[in-house]
């Protein structure tokens, strides 16, 4: 089958959309140690050209030039040769070019930038540049978003934000940063679909994506990987979190349920129904689902997190998108999941929930009360209703609780709030977190945002962090889904 | 007729001849500061490409590589950021390069190397090198090359050397230097087309830079610039070298002689006749061809060097030769060079030649004694036979004579000499100068050789010195002229 899965991928590879961004600029004159920045307007991602060329004299030797792409301000006068982060320095976009000859320099890797910084390292004489052209790609076509119909400026502005961002992740793939990582990974992939529902409507790239990861090799145990790359070859990952996984299949029902593609869905799964028995094979004596490693789970990006609870949430919320997919489908294995969605949330109940504390302190969390547990438990099903807002309330307010840190978890407490009913306290949320990016003058949604704490990294050092992250794209689906009354 | 001039330039652009030299080694597996050294064999011009691979996980991030082409062993550990001397830093061979792919990765810039060393910057992983290709670029033809039947062995392989010399700046012109440079200088292209005449026999290419040389821009005075630039874009030179000059006109002479083509000849003889002109009206008084600027006359990189001595024997070679052309051709202003080729050997010998010393400590020249001087005496017939024979041998024997610098001074010494009669000695010479180069491990002739003195730069540090040099290829031209018996 996997043949055939990567046949239908590449049935399914859009073609790139081309927009040349002319940067308005004099022909500049520049000598050695002579820099220039140049604003693009926007955030962008693809390919730069200019051209070279003298003031009075003829070039009598190569020029070196130092090109920085930058995907904020602050980055232009970040010296990269400081970075001590656990990622690969080559991420940082910084080239040394030689150019031999005057005219046009197309150069030829993609880059992620609003700004971008040219510095004459060598040159024999007063060089001119000029005609900066920035080519950006993408495979979202903007002309396939409708208007905004709503009086909230804020929103329309938060929108716009994370359409760009959504935009600039969207390539061969559903990328996860178009600076860092390029990959595709399940959870940030099923948030970008569900966005793109919603905005650039590109159901290709979708299908793409879902074939992709069909084709991928699953662990010994039956997992599908987290991410895997396509682009020259086809590499499945080998890191197989158990909540990625589950938003695959999330991604695939959501895809169903927008689409109505009931021959992709059928086409896909089989692999996922394999996938779902891998599950319940790690669910333990208690109906709860374990893993081995605690490595294996995700959720957020918060080191103090125990995540049982969560996970079992996780589990629940794909176990009800699956089950509503075939149910509308009628087919027959609606009701199994059905049934295992119920055997698991009364295990949760039982296991998880702590009737004396109301919160999810439980004996496999080390009875640690945080946000996630709760916010899970409302995805899934769990508790509802106006009890679960105040417990989510609670734990919010509580100082002792390990803290939300990534957008991605972020776009889970808002959904929590929405399927309480609470579309006005979410839109708060959306505004006081993803709009605090916007007035601190991002054109892209970051990949972390702690607010008043930009030295934060999960990768030891915020150079390499990603200011345009897939995972972060998700306003724009809560406030097109909302402005046309779908909640 | 400037654009008649390009357009048949144009016409006799050369093809290139491609070679691939596939370096054989295994893949090699290199981490992050690791480094590798690839030996291609033999001096080559080029361009560089490899298979980037992974060894057991995919490369998760862009790998970066810094690149260094070496002319010689000794540059593999030259350090480039020591560098300090007086022509732009840009023309050290050596690149960071980014690759975000597996896969071949093919370097588009032209390189001019025998050694290609390595380093891993950044990598996410291990990563392989495989599959090394130089694609080495010439336009001479290996194949045009008349086997050499001579028994004297170290004359054989100087021969070799210089012919790989002449083969590696053979391009869309006659390059001076593959490495640095790279533009076309009247007097470097008429020892190359002298040379080429008896190895790679490419007209066409000859042809070509006397057509772009004949399009060029003359100075306010009438003389023709000292080099010029034709890629991507013409553009003439702004030095008017007197010395260069002539040589041009020596290479039109030369060019009629051993090909015969008259029509191209006569087709640019009226640039030529009109530049006469301008040099006409340099000579003073007394006869002598005086320049105001002394700046503007070459001879050899000897900065004591006095030079008028000089110049009016590279007058009096440049009317001699251009003359017997004339003559050859029937036509009527053979004899008017050949008129003022004897009034301005009259006025040599009247005005330059020291009869007290028998030598040519002259006014002119401030009564410097030179080598140079007796040399282009020589060679523009103002001394012959077994007197001006001693008379070079005195001034070498000389400790206070300044010494000749260049391979291209050495050149017209052997020239000299063979015109004496001393082929003997001539090969000898050969021998101790370009043969000590060989001896040395030269894969092609240096731009600057002073034996004993590798330190010696005309441009303030060697590092940037042309290893691979245009006017250092005549051996090859003496060799086989000799072999040929035309002497």
């Amino acid at each position: 089958m996997k043949e055939y899965y990567l046949k239908k991928a590449d049935e399914n590879l859009p073609e790139l959309i081309y927009e040349k961004i002319r940067i308005a600029s004099e022909a500049r004159e520049l000598f050695r140690g002579d820099s220039i920045v140049l604003d693009l307007g926007d955030y962008y991602v693809g390919r730069f050209s200019f051209v070279l060329g003298y003031k009075d004299m003829y070039l009598d030797a190569p020029v070196r030039l130092c090109i920085k792409f930058c995907e904020t301000k602050e980055e232009i006068d970040t010296d990269f040769s400081t970075y001590h982060g656990a990622l690969c320095a080559s991420w940082l976009q910084e080239e040394i070019i030689n150019i031999d000859m005057i005219g046009e320099y197309k150069m030829l890797r993609r880059y992620a930038a609003r700004y971008i910084k040219i510095s004459v390292v060598y040159t024999p004489r007063i060089l001119t540049l000029s005609d900066f052209v920035f080519t950006s790609e993408t495979s979202a076509d903007v002309s396939s978003v409708e208007k905004l119909e709503i009086d909230d400026l804020e929103l329309c502005l938060i929108d716009k934000v994370a359409r760009n961002t959504l935009k600039n992740c969207m390539h061969r793939v559903f990328e996860d940063g178009p600076k860092r990582d390029r990959r595709l990974w399940a959870s940030d992939f099923r948030l970008q679909a569900l966005t793109n529902h919603y905005t650039f409507k590109n159901s290709a790239l979708v299908r793409r994506c879902l074939y992709l990861f069909a084709a991928a090799d699953r662990s010994e145990d039956g997992f599908l990987p987290a991410y895997l790359y396509e682009n020259p070859n086809f590499f499945s990952g080998t890191w197989y979190l158990r909540d990625f996984a589950l938003n695959y299949v999330n991604a695939l029902s959501d895809y169903y349920m927008h689409i109505g593609d009931s021959e992709t869905f059928l086409d896909i799964y089989p692999v996922v129904k394999e996938m779902m028995e891998a599950f319940a094979a790690e669910i333990d004596e208690n109906g709860i689902l374990v893993t081995e490693k605690q490595g294996n789970i995700f959720i957020d990006w918060q080191g103090e997190l125990k995540k049982t609870a969560s996970l079992q949430g996780v589990y629940l919320y794909t176990l009800e998108k699956l089950s509503s997919a075939l149910a509308r489908l009628g087919h027959e294995d609606a009701e199994l999941y059905n049934s295992r969605y119920e055997s698991a949330k009364t295990a949760a109940l039982r296991h998880l929930y702590n009737a004396n504390e109301n919160n999810f302190a439980n004996a496999y969390d080390e009875y640690q009360v945080n946000i996630h547990s709760v916010v899970w438990m409302i995805l899934g099903g769990v508790v509802s209703g106006e009890g679960a807002w105040e417990m989510l309330l609670r734990v919010m307010n509580d100082e002792k609780c390990p803290k939300i840190v990534t957008p991605y978890m972020n776009h889970y407490l808002v959904e929590a709030m929405m399927k309480l009913g609470k579309e006005k306290e979410a839109m708060e949320h959306i505004k006081s977190f993803w709009g605090l990016m916007v007035k601190q003058g991002a054109d892209a949604f970051y990949e972390v945002f702690v607010p008043g704490h930009p030295e934060v990294s999960p990768y030891l050092d915020p150079m390499i962090n990603s200011m345009c992250h897939a995972w972060s794209c998700t306003p724009s689906y809560f406030i097109r889904k909302q402005a046309q009354g779908h909640l």
